[in-house]
């Protein structure tokens, strides 16, 4: 009895003396790519706020959820969605399974690799790539065909692998909340399957917290009577605009005390994280560095973009309800990892 | 430089000095409440060899997922789902707020307090209650309502909230697997919002862990412009039977290592996770203890149950497949923490 509580004070003075030591460490610059100014501030005040006890606005650890969306959030998002780019890669292998699509749009125009063709298909021929390309196959199958795709293509402009193109002071908030006892989700419009296979590696985020636009599976046994699922084409939940909370709450089920988007996709996501009580924390990332990265939306040029830019509605939206606006070009000092 | 070398030597020395105390201290029976025999030291076996450092059976701890049905697993699921409970009894509520219900099939039965005519209701007359307490209000609304249910409502045997006829036993294999780096998940066939409710009180399992029977919700503005989610009779995920693994696939995309059930809805999640490589835990829960809970299935009466019991056919496939069955009678010294 005696030891045991001995051992007690033991433990609970070394965890003392951790918190202490941990405590200085965090004491550097949590977002060193960051350029100092009111956005920075306004991420650590909110880091502060919500978890120093004692604070108004203290936030119990178990209700820290954050969420991102991904595409043009916390990677590249131009010239095309990376998910959208391995659809058009595999329509080769698709048409070799099954021949007769070869003279069937949309899957005759893909392989043709004209670009200008390509660019002119619709949505709804889009859909159809989608269909063929992430569906039909069993889950396994579709994780190792993914993991292959992403460690042999590069982005057409960088010359890299898409999964090196997150944008490095993001990856920084997401390790700054994590740090601070913060879950972070990722709540995108792609395949929450296509964005699993990598969310770990790339992100540090678990395949359990990504949500995004999914489909349903079917159950079934192979010739030996082993299970496996089959990826189906049926849309369980659409990840964009009102679909995002409706994820959210399906996935998740609590509501987000920061969330972090660009497009008008995100909208009704940062809605429902500031709908909350206490500190919230609701952010758009801004495309307008030609330079470094892209300008689109109201920051300038690529009027044929198939990404879902940054509008002047959205714009307005984030004025009227006081979202920050991240200007990658004032408020990131870097860009990628891989600069110098 | 130096500075920080010797305080990261220092924090791994009490890091290192604060996991050998944790060991002290779970040295002790992780499992008091199970009776010593081959199924107890079947899951402490299991949590050694995947947990210990070099074992040939070791688990990382990122893809440590155990998964509990809940109805009958985890609690009390006789004489009826406590959901079912909980619908039947918000239908006043629901006639009081639209009346012409009054008259009309299944509501008048119900309300008539007739017991042996509510047991004849059919599974599509208990749909219509369900559509019709669990749907068409706001998500913070059917929070509030099941939360002020919970706190009143009592079991009709031991006159004890709900909450409080969970089996202590199984408390004991989730904390111990939570101690042992596992994420524990509710997999259940009832409403994945309504055990939401109270998941993390009862069992100390987050909201974002439990994965159930689930509807679409549709997000939407009040007259102030504020958003909310309303709960929509629209059939996502019916999580039985194959619905499980699908479910599992959907909400964790992960394949469990271990999975413990009751009845046939179950089925398919212990073959999901036994078809993983590795150790795997395949758990039944079989109520043959007509004194101290309930004795049916293959284990005796209560011919006119409405729960889903135990088949015979369900212990052939256990039999097949090695699935250890938990006996209540056998293998557990106590059932509920409020017994002596």
């Amino acid at each position: 009895m005696k030891n045991t509580r001995r051992l007690n004070l033991l433990a609970a003075a070394l965890v003392g003396a951790l918190a202490f030591i941990t405590g200085i460490a965090h004491a550097a610059d949590p977002l060193p790519s960051w350029n100092d100014g009111p956005v920075k501030q306004a991420i650590i005040e909110f880091v502060q706020a919500t978890t120093t006890q004692g604070s108004a606005k203290f936030v119990p650890p178990a209700e820290r959820i954050a969420t991102f969306d991904q595409d043009g959030t916390l990677w590249v998002e131009h010239p095309m969605y990376t998910q959208v780019m391995y659809c058009l890669e595999q329509v080769p292998a698709v048409v070799k399974a099954k021949p007769e699509l070869k003279d069937v749009e949309p899957f005759k125009t893909v392989l043709s690799g004209n670009r200008q063709a390509m660019a002119k298909l619709s949505l709804h021929d889009l859909e159809k790539i989608l269909a063929a390309t992430l569906t039909g196959m069993s889950v396994d199958e579709f994780n190792a065909e993914v993991k292959k795709w992403l460690a042999a293509a590069k982005d057409p402009r960088w010359k890299r692998p898409y999964t090196e193109l997150t944008y490095l002071p993001m990856q920084e908030v997401l390790k700054y909340l994590r740090a601070n006892g913060y879950k972070t989700y990722i709540v995108t419009g792609g395949g929450q399957d296509f964005v699993r296979v990598y969310s770990e590696q790339v992100y540090g985020i678990p395949p359990e917290q990504v949500v995004g636009t999914a489909g349903g599976t079917k159950y079934g046994y192979d010739k030996s009577g082993k299970p496996f699922l089959t990826k189906e084409p049926r849309l369980l939940l659409n990840d964009n605009n009102a679909g995002k909370p409706e994820g959210i709450h399906l996935m998740i089920g609590r509501r987000p005390y920061a969330a972090f988007g660009n497009s008008p996709g995100d909208q009704q996501m940062l809605e429902y994280a500031q709908a909350g009580e206490g500190a919230r924390l609701m952010m758009l990332v801004y495309h307008d560095d030609r330079e470094r990265e892209y300008a689109y939306g109201p920051a300038g040029g690529l009027p044929d973009t198939k990404v879902g830019a940054f509008t002047q509605g959205l714009m307005n939206e984030a004025k009227k309800n006081g979202w920050t606006i991240i200007s990658m070009k004032k408020d990131w000092k870097r860009i990628f990892a891989f600069e110098q």
